[in-house]
């Protein structure tokens, strides 16, 4: 492999030719061989792209960079986010905990590739650009890494997650129409119990998920908080008057989202409660997400020996000699899906608890964390939905048999021949193994005109 | 002991002759020896009193209760309300995950007193109210149990976790002001960096109470939301029509807080989203608290040997022969406060994703977990804000003397002498052990008078 | 209430007259009003009893204090483990996170028993013994409070929580045995798979708790190193040359447990890894038990509508009107204990590894939350297993019926008459709802006679 | 792109021309767009390899498999082995919970590759060897998955996590006898206490190391026990006799490493907790390295306002202007990997507590986790080995300077000059700002001699 020197202030390193990196990326590399190259995720440097433009315009309107400067920095970014440089950030998550080196890379990048824009080779003459003093002007590795990835959340929840989850939640919410008279038996304690109508068991699901994405949005007044402008402390030192809320303003134009300047920039640095917050809601949701995989899977249990209510779509080969083994693989993974989030979950709390003085240095690993938890539980529910939710029918038949099997009807004649004589009906019913009204005819406490008449499941669903 | 004889169903049990529970309560306590007796928050049962009450006076407005039968039971739930039975309710939390147990020990106690009341013998002559029929009535455990807890959680967290939170904000927020000149070195990655203001180093703690207090008031919309109503399986079975809403107005107007009738009673009964949702927001503030209280003791560090910034008070005998060897027992007292919330997350998130069908049966242990937190959350913030951070003192000697030895301060000179000249700068002094002004006298570089004028800590804390 | 007046260096403290705590104690009672009273727990009292009284003997053997202060020490360590002074430890866990104020608190208690056993009266006259001088002698807190944690964890290991298990595990063994011959569906993803025997699943069982209490033995190797003899920052600065390995012993000697003094005292005051090692056995017996229950209450629902495989003892009425409702109970006890122990993992993780320097000052919060979920493992075990696991019955028909019923029997045909139309029998079953026997005969592949003697399910359950 | 038709059960399938998967690989990827690509841990491939290779010989040995193939599934796992074939396992984690389809990938490459050394085309004639029938003979995904997770997890714990974790601390062991003679302060509760050794403190963290390594070990007694030969439900269904200890033999054999046939295979199948148990070690290990990193970068914080007891390697620039600014990047990098392996724990506990009946379906997201994290504690000790602990020195003119400083050494004086006068010592000085020598002589309670004679820190280090 060809290499070039790059220098910075510990010396010379040797970097790959044909890479647009510079020596603090390469140190980078070489300290910090910890885990699969590259997983610092690409969502973060391209909120970088996206603050790095907005810096470059803040800087210029406030007078402290040249336009022709703002210009080639901008339209690197423009590449950037147009993925054609997705092969220059080989960084990994587990570097130093502000994320400077990853600041270090996109300055690194944006001025190299600037000089190849203003048409001369990485390496040779002056730098058009200077990574530090032009790219980062006015900037901190502690208040952009936060920045980068407030952006990089923002985006994949509103982008990614929550149009999901609605998705799914739309759905669920057709089913639950659609099965508004599908009566069925309740279960409670996983024990028979009295009926309602599968619609209304797909309403609980529905308000689950109405709830989940509330709290979700909930989170996004502190997530939408940018610490730019906040440099090394949190004081804005070196800093141009105005320039926190101009470069917010800025990121939100470009973005095309509400982003504002982070109300203090003390906390911003120092402390990710945003992040935890934002988590606490995916994990919520996850717990729901897990609670509704789980029933639909019981509820499709069998064919013959579960309880196989539901028929769920079968989209790949169950078994090739068992007909009808559909395994609930889409409830499989997003459950899988769940229990990695839940994890995530006590990562971004450990991380969050842990911010020291004016600094905290956990940013790449709960970044990476709410990211991934982001796009898991967004990715998850598409898939869940496209490939079974929309799918799901009823098994009426069997729906039916184990309804009208059921002992619990008898409470629909309490009313009409007392609760001892219901009573006894039903334990006749147990013991001897029949059906309700084979036992109340025996008995002889109904005809089987009022036995039908009364034991209607259909009634004893609620006040819809 | 004596004894008398209880019966439900399965035949007769023995009670203590001096109780008021009956059968099921009894058999509980033989069935569940799980951990201490008496685990069963009393928050809940006093939960349970507020709705037996409305219960008691929507079934009367209703038409299917008598108005002697909910005099006597609006009585009796007052003296619980008013602490007059708190030993009548000896179950444990791990008792069947419905709470059922809890629910009929609070039926059995309301029917047996007002059997008192109404001037007879416990045991003797037919009862005056029905555990099951009067006072149980249009209920089931399966929507009293949540509903008792979402009354508990809320008041715990209005009343006790919000005001005290709020109340060490406060004082925060006042040191905040009053160490709004004191200027010190920040810290970065635990190292010296440029400085900044102690009250704004406070105000970042404000930050993160305020945000966090936000946090836990957005839940309060799903946590007041009640499941009562939905008897067995949601559906509202054996309900009067009108009554969910009736009844969630009725201990609105008993508690004086605003609960409502749940939109959705099939999640109220089988998912406890809203307990994940509530307790996600203690989570996140215990995050933050632990970040402040790890701050403020090493901070406090020392006295001699440690960082030393701040002074806090002396509340009991550190060392007996080590003067100033203040121990930060607050701090540790609330972090550990915050390692059990932290606990008690994952509890309430397993318990959540579990829920099954039409009932989620980790209602006693989620219930239990959350009012553990905001307890906890409450006490350790009044703990740590009377008992040390009203008492916090900034250590202005050390803090000036830490601030003029540090190396950081050369970055003022940048704009004065060039960049290269101050690195220099600092340099010489990091080698020689000396301080910048010495370095820079030495090298000739700027006067004294100069150094004076322009290396002023105070104009590098940014634009306030 | 009556005060007598005690003293420490800072000078005067009311003391309830009637109580034998001293002056630290009671300022603790003022400073920590956190959670109930008496949080801290009891068996850490005891663990402090078991390492006074062995460190009176050793200071006694190795010249430093007087046999008759040994003696009156010792008295008081007995009466205290006779459970005489329950009531004389008032603290909270959320104390200093040395657990400083009850190694005072129990040091206060022995010097004022003792004053008393001396024929005293406690605040008259000199002090018999010394709570500083005589009782902690050769001690701190640093060392003391991790030793009594240790003894108590031990313990409760060793005498509750692996017996309790052990017994559980006995009786699904011996289910396991007694089932060997119950051949019934299996089950993979929830769906119908190839048969086995009841006994063979509850010996997965049984396999899984032998490897947790493998796991938890594991364990005991580094809890039963003593911290004592490490005084304030494991130097053992202020002990008399061989105290360490002497006082190891006479702990072992009294309480009849292995106790040996730590292999490096450093780390046992440090660092609790030996109680972040337990807690994890612990955790992975907890992630066992949800198994080993959830399967059973599954495996038991219904009576009509689920799988109702297993028949469980009734222990309390599950439905006045619903004969056969019998809820798992015990199951949904033994599962939320489970979330419980899940939590506390995350607890003690957070104060391990939180540990600075020479100190973690997370003890008190560890230690409990060991404690708490090594009862609760134990309890709810014998709960478990007394009230439900004894008295599990298959439930013969219903296993059949489902077994016959069953399509993946037709696996054995494949040897017979080719995959094929093995495949073609199942898939008609399947279609027109029929059982395989019913398919076979109409298509023509097998006689009766041959069904009934090559699709024989005991024949599919393995080398047995 | 070219395609060419692959065929299953459910028909036919596009499949890129120049892949060797099959149907069933193809069908995943479409139906499980869940995160990146391919993110299904190549270990496991590599543990698929071992165990397809071994059941080829195996089946062989007992007649049920041709020489022939078993030479060819051989010679392409071998491939597989060597990593010739990286890219043909394109599935990710969030599939089927039982890992069905990566089982599948690997049937089909398998049987796809065979077929192209056996100078065939893919797709053309009669398929050399089948996937199923060949490839998989005596297997089901339910025992091959466990089989090769175990496979991947021990081969990386034993060959990658525990030589690393060695290698720190056999680094942390030289420092500590380097350092054996370097007096320092204690600290306990972050505040000035009585000396010890730098090697001592250092030795604590040895400690930390070999216990935890010790624990890891224990769990490999568990993890070495491999599912094969349970294959559907752990009955052994379809396997010649003797197959699951010979083919245990056989991947012991290949790997080189002690694997042995599960003792019970229902557990095998159904319960992951040798993966918990695993994974609960390397949690405890991430708590012990979590204590080390920090305490570390707090000791090395400064290098003016921090404690600067210790002097870190600068691995890359910490602030271009500020000399001695070296960021505790490689503590910074090892604290995140213990965040995400306390979160892992999380998803490792909530996947194994969910077994269901014969099958947990949380597989691949646990395997996952545990090589993860097994990956990260490795290469993070390494890194933080070579780049941070290899390197560090002492400060000692800051330790000494400290130390002398302190108050604490007071203590030296109690014999001397009695309890009383020691304390008023370190009251003047503390008071006064002086050192405890100055105080001394000033209240002229020892000469000069006397103070430099008795109070020597070295003589308050213990008994070394």
């Amino acid at each position: 492999m060809k290499y070039r020197i790059e220098k910075d202030t510990m010396g010379n390193v040797e970097v790959p030719a044909d890479k647009l990196w510079g020596a603090q990326t390469q140190r980078s590399r070489m300290n910090f061989k910890i885990g699969p190259a590259g997983s610092m995720p690409l969502e973060i440097v391209y909120g970088f792209a996206y603050l790095k433009k907005a810096a470059a315009f803040t800087n210029c309107d406030l007078g402290v960079l040249e336009e022709s400067k703002r210009d080639l920095i901008a339209q690197v970014c423009d590449e950037i986010l147009d993925g054609k440089h997705d092969d220059q950030f080989p960084l990994v998550i587990w570097q130093t905990g502000s994320g400077t080196q990853s600041n270090m890379n996109v300055n690194e990048v944006i001025a190299n590739r600037a000089h190849q824009l203003a048409g001369k080779v990485i390496g040779e003459g002056d730098k058009t650009i200077q990574p530090n003093d032009d790219v980062n002007k006015s900037q901190s590795s502690n208040d952009t890494f936060p920045t980068g990835m407030h952006i990089a959340c923002y985006k994949k929840v509103v982008e990614s997650t929550i149009p999901a989850i609605k998705q799914l939640r739309n759905t669920l919410h057709k089913k639950s129409i659609d099965f508004s008279e599908v009566v069925k038996i309740g279960r409670t304690h996983l024990m028979d119990a009295t009926p309602l109508t599968l619609g209304q068991e797909f309403s609980g699901y529905v308000s689950q998920l109405d709830h989940g994405i509330i709290a979700l949005e909930n989170t996004l007044a502190h997530l939408r908080q940018l610490a730019l402008g906040g440099t090394a402390v949190g004081t804005g030192l070196n800093t141009p008057e105005g320039y926190d809320v101009k470069v917010a303003d800025y990121i939100a134009q470009f973005t095309e989202l509400p982003f504002k300047t982070a109300d203090n920039k003390f906390e911003a640095l120092a402390a990710h409660d945003a992040l935890v917050e934002t988590h606490g809601a995916l994990k919520q949701i996850a717990v729901s997400l897990n609670k509704i995989a789980h029933d639909i899977r019981m509820l499709a249990s069998g064919p013959r020996s579960g309880i196989g209510e539901l028929i769920i779509p079968a989209n790949e080969p169950g078994s090739s000699i068992m007909p009808g083994k559909v395994n609930p693989t889409q409830a499989e993974a997003i459950t899988m899906v769940c229990a990695r989030i839940m994890g995530n979950d006590t990562t971004v709390t450990v991380g969050g608890m842990q911010g020291h003085f004016e600094l905290n240095v956990f940013k790449p690993v709960m970044a990476a964390a709410v990211l991934e938890s982001a796009q898991l539980i967004g990715d998850a529910c598409i898939s869940f939905d496209e490939n079974c939710a929309v799918g799901i029918e009823p098994n009426k038949e069997t729906i039916k048999s184990l309804l009208d099997n059921s002992l619990m009807l008898v409470t629909a004649l309490n009313t009409k021949i007392g609760y001892y004589k219901a009573a006894e009906i039903a334990n006749k019913a147990h013991e001897e193994g029949t059906t309700l009204k084979a036992a109340a005819l025996d008995l002889g406490y109904v005809t089987s005109e009022e036995f039908d008449e009364w034991v209607k499941p259909e009634d004893m669903v609620g006040h819809r």
